[in-house]
């Protein structure tokens, strides 16, 4: 990336993760929050999915960030679906997705009901949010990188309509609720986003030496036992392995429990791998689309 | 109480409480797991709200667990609403609520995101719920007992429909999740309120001594910081809080956090109380309903 003349603080992109929704309402009302600190860029705050923040739901029709792959937005008839319309406005405001799109970064909040801390994801090798990013693992003492290469088009993501972007996931936090301590240490990153974009755009923040980051690359989802697609599940995470979020799981560690008791272990990896990190672990709004925890990859990379 | 001849255990009033629907469907699914554990009694299963169960929401028109008022149950109109109709229909089943009701017991179980532990609440000083759950209190460390007394015709809960019952709220766990060690001591838990039917049943129960119980009795909800009534909340719980149900709070103890991080102290009750035990802090379900957390009072009571 070049220079960032336009960044877009979201938040209420599902309408039950209330620490974006917050922060932007915060800031709507009082700019004085954050106008001074990026002034080498125009910033923009929205709220993503009104009418999911209304419900206080995730979505109303569909899950709105799963709607801005390119499929999705040209789809010519205009949709049925709430979210389907909603992310078409978005693109038309922010966007159009691809090379001429008007913005050059998203940070797009979100909560999670997992322990991954103030999870930073990257869904693309972009000079800028690899460094800014880097800064605040060594800045935050719980902040993680979660990367999650995909190619930009199919993404289905908010934050693919610009040309670069993070996803800010933290929690632990309930759907629907707020932990003041949580919005606090929120603000205060998004507010270090933005003062590194301005160290970027002034050419310091390149020349700040490499900084050694840990990457956790996803892998693949893994789903909860069923006998069958839309199946009850038949176990839950197992007790131990509940919370830990970035932490190592090898083959023949414990991995899920029936309800009768019975533990299910880690049986490693189809090509022979035997240790993943998993995350995302039984994260709530996971349950309907049959994920139990996503499994990443660790790497140490300079950045 | 005389004897207990009949009892329903269920699950799902609130759809997306999982602990409830999955114990319930474990034991649908293997009798074996309860039959034998009171003998002396006929013992139902049933979900509660299974068009909720199906969606995993809390309810999909109503609150369920709100609809068993006698002025609900008696509106001559069938109602347009589906939860005030299948309360209806659980009350012809297992009712009718009043003095010719079918059902003894019910046990309700349900879950809460808040630091709650396995919180038996009684809606009134039943002889045999208020010395089941006196000795549960004994066999589980983290085993609670919430007093929430109200006039049973007014009062809008499913158990109500029976002569007795126990409303089993199970927590920390967020909704639309299982947590394995909750559910294993919430099975725990209900099989021993069979068993001690069956000790009712024998007359023995009743001699057992009196033992001592720590009573948090219903003082008061508590709402958000807002404008006004609809307004969007001001504050969060305060980060010393969060977690902390059951434990005292004292007139000028940090109660709220503002978004500008200001404090917002306990300020004591208008009657000139100034010590509460608050419980149900944070809840996810009470942010639609503007309670904060319940104020109780605590007291200890040989049961």
């Amino acid at each position: 990336m070049s220079l960032i003349d336009n960044i877009v603080v979201s938040g209420g992109t599902h309408g039950n993760e209330r620490t974006g929704v917050c922060l932007v309402k915060k800031w709507m009302e009082n700019p004085t929050c954050y106008e001074s600190l990026c002034k080498s860029a125009r910033v923009e705050l929205v709220f993503a999915n009104p009418e999911a923040v209304r419900l206080n739901r995730r979505y109303r029709d569909f899950d709105m960030n799963r709607a801005f792959s390119q499929t999705c937005l040209d789809v010519s008839a205009e949709p049925q679906q709430y979210e389907f319309r909603r992310a078409r406005e978005l693109n038309r405001i922010y966007g159009p997705k691809g090379p001429d799109t008007k913005t050059d970064l998203i940070l797009d909040v979100h909560n999670t009901g997992s322990n991954m801390g103030l999870c930073l994801i990257l869904s693309a090798r972009d000079p800028f949010t690899m460094k800014a990013s880097a800064v605040l693992t060594q800045e935050f003492d719980d902040a993680w990188i979660y990367y999650q290469p995909e190619e930009r088009s199919a993404s289905p993501y908010f934050g693919t309509v610009a040309k670069a972007d993070v996803c800010i996931e933290i929690g632990p936090q309930q759907h629907g609720t707020l932990d003041a301590r949580l919005f606090e240490r929120t603000e205060k990153l998004v507010k270090r986003y933005l003062e590194l974009a301005d160290e970027w755009n002034r050419g310091e923040l390149q020349k700040r030496p490499p900084i050694p980051v840990k990457v956790y690359t996803q892998l693949r989802d893994l789903g909860y036992p069923k006998a069958w697609t839309g199946a009850p599940i038949e176990a839950m995470i197992h007790p131990d392995l509940l919370g830990r979020d970035y932490r190592e799981l090898r083959k023949g560690d414990k991995l899920f429990r029936t309800f009768d008791g019975k533990d299910i272990l880690y049986e490693g990896e189809a090509d022979g791998r035997e240790s993943v990190w998993p995350i995302f672990i039984n994260e709530p709004a996971y349950y309907e689309k049959d994920i139990a925890m996503s499994l990443t990859v660790k790497s140490v990379e300079m950045w």
